[in-house]
Order: structure tokens, then sequence, then C-alpha cells
């Protein structure tokens, strides 16, 4: 007997395959009835769901050297999760499709699907079903389901002029691992592990609907990004107070060595998937939510055909930067 | 002004690809929440929604020279719709995650949304959201949720020996339509706009538990296949009878310019997404099912060590072929 080869997922097959995954799955108890059939049954007693989705293509959303297959899996879930928890709502169950190439060593498939599961586990979410099918990258779409146990969802559009800004959640990690990586290097290893498993405060989406929050994001593109998105949807403007923002020490480090600021990181990185929310300025927040910013009413700008901006930081616009749009480079 | 070039979706970038969709999709009633925020609400009343994910990548499932992008949206639509019909259930909405290059023609993406829309119409749903990203080649992944109106779900796990098979919708027209388009023709017209769009008979899914189904399985991979699923799910063999199938027109013509057999077609064709019932044997079929065979008991194999055929056509093995799997050729 030689080395042994490692398998691929020709080796095994589709069904194989589904096989294994079946296997390592856990059902919960949310979860009626689980893989195996046409489709999955899940339980939302209050008669609605809450539901999302999200593609991370090989290349552009994550890279097989930069991460293992266990933490694309973890990430892939954890994007899908935050939305749940960005509407205010409690994740259940995930929905998994994997396309990939047949040469994909089995071992690959199989420690995502354990990355998936047990990120979907911190969310206390299961995975109820999927896809799996060939093609010539590694593409996995993931959709979220989850309750909004019967309260109404929290959505972009309800900040009010006079309402307070906080976010909850690290911000900056990612984009400062991925600036490492993408400089060749692997530390500091805070931000790379930062950017490769993110870690979104689920509970803190339930917890600010409980807390009186009038609007709720998830930081998936950049926090001025993402609150844009608020600010336009409530028909309001937000302004951030640079001096709020901790700035972590692991992002001074890599923006002193790389000449930029660590503020921009914060502002314009994305993907850690932390909460940004709008809150009635009389709100207590718990320790783990952090002021950094009030909703203003919109001003006309000073020249008429001037679109005022609708997040500004210290009452000015920031930076050239405002988070990432596909199929724009 | 010379000839107009068509626009890219670099040239409009994600946000506008985006808006453009928004304006194009209805949301139906039970949409709460639609396209827009990090999450959408669809309405279950009865506290459960079932659920279904596929992906389509392009080369693989589908050809953007054999297919119009519209095609592409009815087709992926079809069969994640369908397999909410199968558990006999009532599609209420899809997710759609769409993956192209920044060069894919604008009017492409705008297209297959249109089909999606279209053919999730047909079933009685609509698109509640999605995702859009880049990647390499074009892949489509939809989710599609619906609703068993407080039915238990029909699975494949509850044939009886004893109860009779039925099928409702087209079987082998898409893979006789995949012959020839790969043989290089365009006709027999119907087959190839089959295997273009298929035409899943949707209603047939909640009509079948309102007829006594004890199983239930829509036809992707192949007849013979997919009622495999339905025999070992339920403990079960399947026989069936070769001359309760009809042999359409348009199937023999194409078995004997290829030299093949059109039962062959019927048998093991996919994507068609026909359902295929079992029934208790007393039950009277409205005239879309045709019965088309019977459940058994599972009987010993003449040699201990021969695993018995799950499926059988007249008593025998059929052919050599039982649908595709993926990775493995």
């Amino acid at each position: 007997m030689g080395k042994r080869v490692s398998e691929t997922l020709a080796d095994r097959g589709e069904f194989g395959l589904i096989e294994a995954f079946r296997a390592r799955l856990p059902t919960g108890p949310a979860v009626e009835l689980g893989p195996g059939d046409d489709a999955a049954v899940i339980a939302v007693p209050d008669g609605r769901t809450v539901a999302t989705t999200d593609v991370l293509v090989e290349g552009e959303h994550f890279r097989r050297d930069w991460s293992s297959a266990y933490e694309v899996g973890r990430k892939a879930a954890a994007q899908n999760l935050a939305d749940i928890a960005a509407m205010g709502g409690r994740p259940l169950a995930l929905l998994v499709g994997l396309a990939a190439p047949a040469d994909l060593p089995f071992d690959w498939a199989v420690s995502l699907v354990d990355g998936l599961r047990d990120e979907a586990d911190t969310a206390g979410a299961t995975i109820a079903g999927g896809d799996v099918v060939t093609a010539p990258q590694v593409v996995v779409s993931i959709t979220a389901l989850g309750t909004l146990d019967g309260q109404p969802p929290l959505t972009r559009a309800g900040a009010r002029p006079g309402d307070v800004v906080a976010v909850c959640g690290r911000l900056g990690w990612s984009a400062a691992g991925l600036a490492v990586l993408r400089r060749g290097f692997r530390s500091p290893r805070a931000v790379v592990e930062a950017h490769r498993q993110p870690a979104p405060p689920y509970a803190a989406g339930p917890e600010a609907y409980a807390l009186g929050a009038t609007a709720l994001i998830d930081v998936s593109d950049g926090l001025l990004s993402d609150l844009g998105h608020v600010a336009r949807a409530s028909g309001v403007r937000i302004d951030l107070d640079s001096p709020a923002f901790e700035l972590p020490e692991p992002l001074v480090t890599v923006a002193t060595a790389i000449g930029g600021a660590a503020l921009g990181f914060v502002l314009t990185g994305g993907e850690d998937h932390a909460l940004a929310g709008c809150f009635p300025s009389d709100v207590v927040l718990p320790e783990h939510w952090s002021v950094v910013g009030r909703v203003l009413p919109i001003e006309p700008a000073p020249e008429a055909d001037t679109e005022p901006a609708a997040v500004t930081v210290d009452g000015l616009t920031y930076g050239e930067s405002a988070g990432h749009e596909h199929f724009r480079g």
C-alpha cells in the first residue's frame, strides 16, 4: 500500500458526496423535514419566514490558497446568517448550493460543510437541504431562513432625525486582513483570521429590536456604504463622529505598514458583518453597542445641483471609497 | 450616433442591475417584504415553509448559444418550483443568486430575470430577493419557498406495496431535445423547445395530495432514477409497464434518427419535471395522470449478494443508464 492519494468528488460522485454531508449534519428542532427529499420543511410558528441568499465565487470572494475550506464555510454561512440578524430575526436553517469541479478534493467539500454547520450552530441554525453540481470553479450559494418571532422586521427604512447611530461587532478587521494577504503576508494573525472567519454578533439583531431600534443593517460592504443604504431608505442623512471609533491595535499596525489610515478600514472595510442600527436618542445601550453618530434631516445642498452626501464623517464627505460594487472592478 | 453598442453589466454596475431587476418584478401577496433590504419576509400562514435550492451552471446545465436568457430563466425557476410541487406544496416566492462575468450583456441578465418572473408567475410565485456577484461564467442559484397549506408534506417515503404508480407531465421531451441540439440540429422544434423551457404541472402537486398520494417526486434526473429514490426511501420496489407509456411522435422521430429507442427517452430522460406519484390502487385519477406501474414488496434476490433492482420495467432491469450523476462525467 503506497501513499494514500486524496480522493476527489469524481471518486465519490454526487450521491456519495450527499451521503457524506448528511452523515455530518444534525437537523435542528425547526427543521421538520431535512435533507433527502425534493424540498425541506421548516417550522416558522409566527406564520412568516425571513429569507436571504448570497453567492460566493472562488477567486472573487475567497481563494483556496488564502482560506481553508472550513473557513470558507464559516464565512459563507456567516454572511447569510448576519442578514437574518440584520432584520432583527433569528436564523433557523440554511440551504446550501455547492458547484465544484470534479477534481476538487473530497475532503475540501466535507470541510466546507463542517464550517457551514459550525457557523450555523453558533447562530442557532442547522442545514436543511441543498444541491451539488459540477462547475469549473467552486461556487457556494447559501440561503438562510429565519423567524422574526412575531415582531415586525427591522428594515433600513425607519431611521428618524434625532436618532443615534450605534454599531455592534468588529469593523475593518476583515479589510485589514485582506490588505495583508494581498501583499503576501500572513500577519497580524488577528486580522487575517478575521478576514477568513468573521464573527457576526447574531444575538444583537433581536436585541436591537428589543432595545427599540428604528433601523438595522449588517455591514457587509463597508460602514459608510451600508449606512448610506439606511440613510437613503429612511430619507435622512447620517453624520458619524470619528473620535467615537475605537482603532484597535492590529488595524493601526496594518495601516502604518501599508501607509494608510486605520480609520479607513473601520469606515470602508466590509465583510465583518457587524450590525449598525439607529435608536431613539434616549436609548440605554449595553456595553457591546457603541454610539458612533447621529441621524439628521436632509438639508438642501449649498449648490442646488449637488446631491448632499448621505453619510458624512465629522460633517464632511469621507475620502474616496464607499464600499465594493460588483462588475465594476 | 453610430450603431448602439450593447451595454454590459460593467456599464451599469451591481446597483444599476439590481435597480433594473426591481423595476421589472412585482411582488405577490405572500411577500410581506420584497427585494431591497437585508432579507425578505414571506407569509406562510400555516407556520411552516417548504424550501428547496438548485444551482445552474453555464456549460453544465445550459449553453448561451442553445438557450436564450429568457429560456434559462424559465428553466431555472421551473426546476425549483417543481420541487415545491413535488412535496404537494404551492410555490410562493423565489430567491435568485446570479453570478456573471462583468462583460455579460446587460440585456441578457434582464431577460433572465424576465424568464424567472414569468415562470414563477405560472406557478403563483414572485421573486422576493436575491444577490448579484461577479464570476468567470454565469451561475444561477435559485431558492424556492412555498406553503403546504396545512397538509403534511408528500415525501418519497410513503409508497406501499399494492399502490399504483402514475405520472403527470411530459417525459423524455427535454432529453430528446438535448440529443438533437448535441448533434447540431434545431428540430423537431417541439422537443428543442421542451429542452429549453420545461412545463412542469405545478398544480398536480397539491392535487396529488388531495387524491391521496402516498409518495411524490418530480422527474429531474430520469423516471427510473427518480422512482429509484422513491422505492429506496419507501422500502419497496417498483415495476413499470412499458406499454402504458405513450410514445409521442417527436420522440419517435428523434429516436429513429439517432438509432435509439423512444422509450429510452421516456424512462431515463431528465429535466422535464413531470411529477411521479404512488397512489392507493383504488384511486380515480383525472385524465392528466397516467398509471404506468405498480409498487411491489422487496423480495430476496435469487443470488444473495445481488441487490434487487429498485425499479424494473416489465419485470426486468432496464438498459444501462439510470439518470445523471454530477462529478461522474
